[in-house]
């Protein structure tokens, strides 16, 4: 065996005072995989630099632009330079930094959503699929070992053929005004920024995207409506759908920012003609397990009875919680793993673009769905 | 203080087999408000004498039907003669015999739904409003002391200007096909004794009232859909619809009695501008209660923090878990207070013929949506 | 079949003000096996009175005293007189009235504890004995449908050889004086009405007897201490043991009064060497167990899984909470079936003679055990 | 603000298989204030060169003995060589490995116990108090920050004056055999290398120095008892204790090896005259409240309303779970801290000496009283 490297890793984003940055740090450091070289955290010089010395940067790798950190990382030579950039800028800048650091040769790690609109996902794609480099898509809900173990569940048959999918995502931290509110919200609810959808854009494609990952299915039709609950907000800031794949599942999307005294529950229940499950953000070292006419089960992760894509994705035994950033640092592990074994486009155990398309196509669906007359709308995903 | 008597309560349907009769009877017995005098239990004679005879009924008093249970009830002294009639037959008898009970002077309790469809309401409010009796709706879940400690809260404005309602009824008892279960899914699966809806009917039906109940205010769009999952089934098994009221909330109902594992999970949530609340009824003693920005707190039956109207309704201690059948008991033990004292009408603290027409009016609503291009229909419950 | 006629019931204690009487008043009423015909519930006229007529009790059946409600009853005919006497006193009246009932050829039904103290159960074992009657002991927790499927569990071999056992029952009612409470408080602190114990024996032999119902096994030793957290109370209001079976379990058992905050969440929890199972009290209708190295089930109430022995003594499917009135009527209801049956002694079903005395030598273990510097300390049951 | 440089960080233990080692290294990572330099990670050469090797260390910083570790690390350049050492081997080496590393003048990092035995614990103090370097006890459970919550509670009334602590830790995976087990279950089992308690010593003094931290208050004495439930066991895999402090607070603890089919699931419940608390490892986010005569309130990680002390030991928003890596890298993050600050002997908010000699006079206590008749012991903490 031969020493194992770390990976250099730069930053494009996540200066002081942003949520992201520092989730997608602690994730990368986590497993020890990563070593951070460089990075352009914030236009504000200030925080750039004090960013930068709490993470015993040298100045030298300090950039005040993202098009100069991406050009002058290209410069350097192949042993020193960045291999991988994480994005985690203001959703306005996804596309173009991915678009730019694939051009450059850098894989690309950009938290989600992919893009601001569905439309906006042509031009990345051409750009990843014309590039030797991998593209990973932070949904860091599919990092979480359970949720593998559900959509094991599904795959393996031990719920039957499907009929149902509810999946829910009520947050209540836009419940008041944005004055009221952190830096956070003010991005997230200014359309330049966030792009043409608030709630849905923000936490609807988690979890949409986590639906079709647990299903094993594309969701195809949705009836939609979006609502803007508090007085002058410029995007939605909840909305839910009814929702249907073409194999006859059937069910129900909810997401929403005003659910006033709510944290981060993103729950998401399947059922099929031989049993249901239920996986929930909040406690989401356990599966529930609901067969037709027997006692429910708890499966844990850490139990023997876990399927192999969970307990490989765990670090310590049954009982002692993971959590969110253990779930963010496996994407960051297995992004490792296939930048390491040379592959390009998608990383294994990694979302990728098809699933940042996916994600872009669900939010204009919506957006198409909430002002229409029309009850169901399809969710396309192809650019034609 | 003079002797409190008890009153004399018949019953129609329940006889050996049937779930809801047993229930009834359970419910008005807790109390003591009661004493079971005659019933016409079931069309099978065999079955109505040992169901009789379980009671200790006297053979006089056991009718070979209900069209000659009232007839001969009617008949007798004032002081002996039924007071009060627990209707409990599959749906479609629920509005003849209402009306030929009303007509013959006798109180009403009806398990729910009131009807079999809308247009049959309207001669059952005619018959009710005629009459010098008390009508009351089994719509049991209004019975849990903690549903009205929500209520409150709403009323109290704990919660602020509503914004977002989410009820959902998940049952897996109907996952599998008619043949496998019992007489319970026979007659509920079938329209001429069921009426136009399934699963909507039978349970969307308390979802839909437990919401108005609380929220106390009306449901008036909704953009629904129903589905039949199991194969040959007649009607609707499953469904959603996504709800407004004209006070700007929004949310979504959920019914489905082929969530495959689930029992009977009837939930609510309910969030307004200053926080949240919700309601199991699977764990029916608790209200949890969501403030914006401070930890959240679980009212619970029983402590004094808990409103007069929940108190009122309770009869052990905090802790000591009270069930479905108490609030069952709780219709029953609030329809005798206003049977004693004279009232007609709807009875104090049980829902009545208005929510059984607003039951209605959701069912036709969502069997016109169901079927229809047009996104939004309206919960209309005038007669004209 | 012949007509099952109700069983006649008198009621001793149990006036306006106090708790358990109208638990024992709903539970007999709860399954129309019983009808109230008498009692003698105050000394205080007042409230005699008023609760007779809440009751609708004909005034020549209220007695002013239990001595004069034995002596009267017992001169009626036989097919008026009261069958069973219901004692709900305070606990110094349970040996003396249970005896003169039993004297009488009533069948007792009493609250527990049996007793005062050990030493007092053996002429009352003595006078059950010598007549022809029936003795149940309200361990009301022994009514449980899922505290049976506990015992099954054992029974059957589901957790192998056994191990552990803990039990607990800590409430936190009598954390303040006696003072800002109310009479309930006043006569369990009074060792002159409620016996030589305060906490253990009125919520420590709850521990006890579940533990030994389910472990279906002596606990023979013990090693104890009792306090007593607030100033100036006279009898122990908090305490906790370790215990042990001649079969090698071990274990905790808790009682406390002072834990501010708690309802009454009695939990038990055994261990063998093929895994566990746990009960809690505050959600009686399910029963955990887990397996060594697999999942862990939810076994609940009403659910095919669930035991003979559980499931003959549940009212409502699955899903539709029972408590703890179900949980007190099915010993009612079970003490009726051995009535009708002509048996005497024990009833099937229901703690009896042997359960009272057994609580009553663990309150004397414990009381020995407190004081003293010796470590364990012997369980004894046999009266020489 | 100048660039904080990380902190060169040594192992000793740790190889692969074990299960400590990774712990310590993913919570060093997590925060990125370290960076691991060197190690001696397994007297088996072969492991000890492919633990290195994924780790990306140089092979001249890998020792093959912790004694060739120290003595080389000393002789490197100050700016070169380890300043912490974690020490993550069985427990037999604790003690001596963090007296050679105080005296070569390494700031300690070790996993719990401190020792095998209190009069081991005399030696350690003495090289600890001689060095200038600081000693941090691996307490993990110390690290989550509503542990914190728990404690800043107690700290500031809101329980009232203290009563009652119940800690229990009940784990299953010693319920069999340990062939059946793994090299964990061997060593921990084997007093040459454990010390002379099995069970109380691997997670007894876990929940004894929880118990400790939270009531912030000394246990002074217990009555104790400790069992090996499994044939041929050498050491307790199991025991309980009745327990007092000074200040009027009993309770009880408990801890278990044999618990079949549990996980981890240590738990403190602390109660006072004024209300009760309760904190669950395996839910780590959230403390219960209970208030006397108000409904519970469950304070959460994140949340505005959490003590500034929890609030600075966390990462992510409330609702995004953090779990046991987080607690540990809470440790390693406070020490460093003090690391950079040059504090000597404690380090600010980690577990120290004290705290591990503590945990030694219980398990010495507990030893003495379970093999003695005597009821009470007392936890002396003084060597001499």
């Amino acid at each position: 065996m031969t020493r194992q490297k770390k990976i250099r890793l730069g930053m494009i984003g996540g200066g002081e005072g942003a949520f992201i940055g520092a989730v997608h740090r602690h994730a990368a450091g986590l497993d020890g995989h990563y070593e951070l070289v460089c990075g352009a955290f914030s236009r504000d010089q200030d925080n750039n630099t004090r960013t930068a010395q709490s993470l015993d940067l040298p100045a030298e790798r300090v950039y005040d632009s993202w098009e100069e950190m991406l050009e002058q990382e290209a410069a350097l030579p192949e042993n020193e330079r960045m291999q991988v950039v994480s994005i985690v800028t203001p959703n306005h800048l996804h596309v173009p930094v991915s678009i730019a650091a694939a051009k450059a040769g850098f894989h690309v790690f950009c938290e989600k959503p992919a893009a601001t609109s569905f439309d906006e996902t042509k031009a990345l794609a051409d750009a990843i699929s014309s590039a030797p480099v991998l593209y990973g898509l932070a949904h860091t809900y599919q990092g979480y070992p359970m949720v593998w173990q559900a959509r094991h569940m599904v795959e393996s048959g031990m719920l039957g053929k499907l009929r149902k999918v509810y999946v829910e995502y009520p947050q209540g931290w836009l419940s008041g005004e944005e004055e009221s509110h952190n830096k956070q919200a003010s991005w997230r609810t200014d359309p330049a920024l966030s792009g043409a959808s608030g709630c849905m854009g923000d936490i609807g494609t988690h979890a949409f995207s986590l639906a079709e990952f647990i299903l094993g299915d594309k969701i195809t039709q949705l009836c939609g409506e979006l609502n803007t609950h508090v007085d002058g907000r410029r995007l939605d800031d909840d909305g839910a759908a009814l929702i249907k794949t073409d194999n006859g599942v059937t069910g129900v999307l909810i997401a929403s920012q005003v659910c006033a005294g709510e944290e981060n529950p993103l729950k998401i229940k399947v059922y099929g003609e031989k049993g249901g499950l239920e996986w929930r953000q909040m406690e989401p070292n356990s599966v529930i397990y609901r067969p037709v006419d027997a006692p429910y089960q708890v499966f844990r992760a850490g139990q023997p009875s876990v399927c192999e894509d969970a307990q490989s994705q765990l670090r310590v035994p049954a009982g002692h919680p993971e959590g969110y950033l253990e779930a963010m640092a496996n994407l960051y592990t297995a992004f490792a793993a296939s930048v390491r074994s040379g592959k390009s486009g998608t990383a294994d155990k990694v979302p990728g673009l098809a699933s940042g398309i996916r994600g872009m196509a669900f939010i204009k669906a919506m957006l198409d769905s909430s002002g229409s007359e029309q009850k169901w709308h399809s969710i396309a995903d192809n650019h034609d």
